[in-house]
């Protein structure tokens, strides 16, 4: 194995970007230029932090991104090598070359498409998607909407009406009641939660949400200036502080705390609601994976128990249908409709449409339903599956009752184990994509590591729960 | 004919909403609750701006924002109609109900996709697309990379990598050189003046625009806080002021000035490079049409031209592929990178990969390059047909040289004509979409209409030039 003796990488403290920003710029120039040759195994996370004196993190997350870009990649129990497809990077620097474009890191096209390694929370199984059925519905429409589905149509802002209209008699079944034209079209959820950071909160305004609780509802509350306050989560989901303070969002996932997958029960809803009402607060309440329940009935939504018309809910079909749609929607209070237009239609005009077309008919015409109920079946197998495995594999983690979702929390027996730095060996000796607790979280958290089990088919589970059986007999 | 008499309306002129919103508010709770039923026609915008004392301006704009959406429509030389194809209207209101969501303004699949009202610019003629060979290609990949690709990917927020590699080599025949990195791919290229807005501007920062220009990019600079300042513009395109003004963003369309088509010659783009750097500003160059140019040679891009790399460039597809596909792209200086990658990740993730990946394919394979020959070939061809019959109709306009592009501006002999209340009335009574030049600009403009010519046929275009014909000889 050709292993780089020494990579004589300089870091500087002063310039302003991160040592793990300069870290993993200078691995990708040594790259591309071909100094370090495709194949090449790197130095051991551990190594090179040493060498550099720098923490362990820092190397382990420049590896990581460099790992999602395709210039590394991980081998179980062998390391992190120079991606061995990456052709010709040495072409690099002849700005005037005809083929300069070619040249540079390309790639192959199957390797920089990846599913999603275990136990990745929140992944979907694409596979199970009925694709060949989206696709007939694809051609079926674009044959009878001839070429006009193909135009400018700024006037779906808020998305196309058939989809907001299937939408809305879809939501029925998660009890939430409204007027299609309450319904806006996003792309993911994540833009939902952007534009209405952008709508409704100024500079110093005060939000609340969930901790542990959703990295990137956070991001774009604090991105439009907002102070973020939070909640402690319970096995009852958020608990809603009993406090007077005024707040101008609150931002909970009732249906399955995200991530440690707590249910909220009526009673407790109900106070939130009142909750919000004291704070003269909006109620944003993300719902995105209620889909996947599976034995008990839903329980009601903020947005059906709320009088006062001021909860928004969310929801996405990333998780329902495939991650790389990007379709999502909002259910807005009348008089955000206005204003979450009018910033759509200068953040990128209107979404594409084809797609939303084609998502319509599937609900339509029941292929939808008959998805969801495939995947609840199949999801519902896989948990026990994946529960029963780990009690088997004498994993030392506690799994606390969860009905339903996409995760699992596991709690260390034993409380004083760093999980973190487990995640992190995880990842990096064995493969495993299983986040801490505390990543999505500002404060301390039980140490705890987050599975997403939907993914992955019982073969694959078991094999790598044994993996992860090994690894925490070796390192916990 | 069934005409609603009295239509009663209130309209408040203290609270808050414009006069027009409230109108179109007004008219569309009335058609969805069935008060004015399917198929009545409307007063025409003169006789209710008289009624409701309001400006026919208002009027109009409110039909014309219920036709966009569909619950008008107009039928040429017969007036503004309730569409018949509002089924079962009458069943709002019972929220209660079953089947509320059906009942509320179910449209007709095909009547909510449109196809362009001549002459409104910008619009490709979107039957030219090789649209069969697109879904092929769709077909092959998703074959070859499995499920893959519908996984989440957030590693490809900037866009895949595919289609960067394919688009830095295609811009090669713009003159613009950059490296595949650089390239962000965007949710058209609105979404990319979005988030530069955003990166680049701090609330009363100086931009610099063209006016006449692109409103699109003017809001968005105006969301972002910015004090927006205008260069004129003349034959030549936009006029860099000498002034020693600083600006932070200065943005111009120098392959052809929108809306007037003029092409800026070297010598000023030099002399705007210069005072980019005398004013210290980001020079922002959107270049959304220059495939199509039908004779001469391409001028060097302002990109080729700056050496200080300070040169942002946008670009879309949706003028070359289409529309509705929401696909735009911007070459950006390094340091602009990572927070255009931050923002966007917060933005919306990343957007549908799918297409993406298919139109990486649709360039590789030569795909790209023949339709925009061929449309290079039908768009000259309708160029000269327009213009010939404009002459030979003898419409009352003047039309200067302009070298390629999507739109022709047209300027009236009598410079005293209103073009702004012609527009209106040809877009009533006529059924034509021609903005008048004033609706690009803050200030007053030479008395000019501009056309749009490429997405209509010689058979549309001669009907609908006789029908202006005829309306300025009434009107103008």
């Amino acid at each position: 194995m050709t292993r780089p003796r020494q990579l004589s990488i300089h870091l500087n403290r002063g310039n302003g970007d991160s040592l793990q920003e300069q870290l993993s710029q200078n691995l990708r120039e040594r790259i591309v230029a071909g100094d370090i040759a495709p194949g090449v195994a790197l130095p051991s996370s551990r190594e090179l932090a040493a060498d550099l004196q720098v923490s362990r993190n820092t190397v382990v997350y420049a590896y990581d991104r460099l790992m999602g870009e395709g210039y590394l990649e991980s081998r179980p129990r062998s390391g992190i090598f120079v991606n061995p497809k990456i052709r010709g990077a040495a072409g690099m620097g002849d700005r005037g070359s005809n083929d300069k474009g070619v040249s540079v890191a390309k790639l192959d096209k199957e390797s920089t498409f990846k599913s999603p390694v275990p136990f990745r929370p929140c992944q979907p199984d694409v596979r199970l998607f009925p694709l060949s059925q989206w696709n007939r519905i694809r051609s079926r429409i674009l044959r009878s909407t001839g070429t006009n589905l193909l135009n400018y149509q700024s006037q779906f802002a808020l998305g196309l009406p058939q989809l907001r209209q299937a939408l809305s008699r879809y939501l029925e079944s998660r009890s939430v009641e409204c007027q299609w034209q309450q319904i806006a079209i996003t792309c993911g959820s994540q833009q939902a939660l952007y534009l209405l950071s952008r709508i409704l909160l100024r500079p110093g305004d005060k939000v609340l949400m969930e901790e542990p609780g959703y990295m990137g509802a956070r991001q774009a509350f604090e991105l439009a200036g907002a102070k973020v306050m939070t909640m402690k989560v319970d096995e009852e989901g958020a608990i809603p502080p009993s406090s007077t303070s005024q707040f101008k969002l609150i931002y909970t996932t009732p249906s399955r705390q995200f991530p440690t997958g707590a249910s909220m029960p009526v009673a407790r809803r109900i106070e939130m609601l009142k909750m919000a009402r004291r704070a003269n607060a909006w109620l944003l309440e993300d719902d995105y994976d209620s889909e996947f329940r599976y034995s008990r009935p839903p329980l009601p939504s903020l947005h059906s128990l709320d009088e006062r018309k001021e909860v928004i809910y969310l929801g996405t079909m990333s998780k329902v249908l495939f991650p790389s749609l990007r379709i999502g929607y909002a259910v807005l209070p009348e008089e955000l409709l206005k204003p979450f237009e009018a910033l759509r239609l200068i953040v990128e005009d209107h979404g594409p449409l084809i797609d939303q077309a084609v998502m319509a008919e599937f609900i339509e015409t029941g292929w939808f339903f008959r998805h969801i109920r495939r995947c609840r079946k199949v999801y519902a197998t896989r948990l026990e599956h994946f529960l029963k495995t780990m009690q088997r594999a004498g994993v030392p983690l506690r799994f606390p009752f969860v009905e339903g979702g996409m995760n699992q929390t596991g709690y260390f027996l034993d409380e004083q184990v760093d999980a973190a730095q487990v995640s992190m060996l995880l990842r990096e000796t064995y493969g495993l994509d299983i986040p801490p607790l505390s990543l999505y979280s500002q404060r301390e958290e039980p140490a705890g590591l987050v599975f997403g089990f939907t993914a992955f088919d019982a073969r694959i589970t078991t094999t790598n729960i044994t993996k992860l059986a090994q690894g925490l007999m070796k390192i916990a």
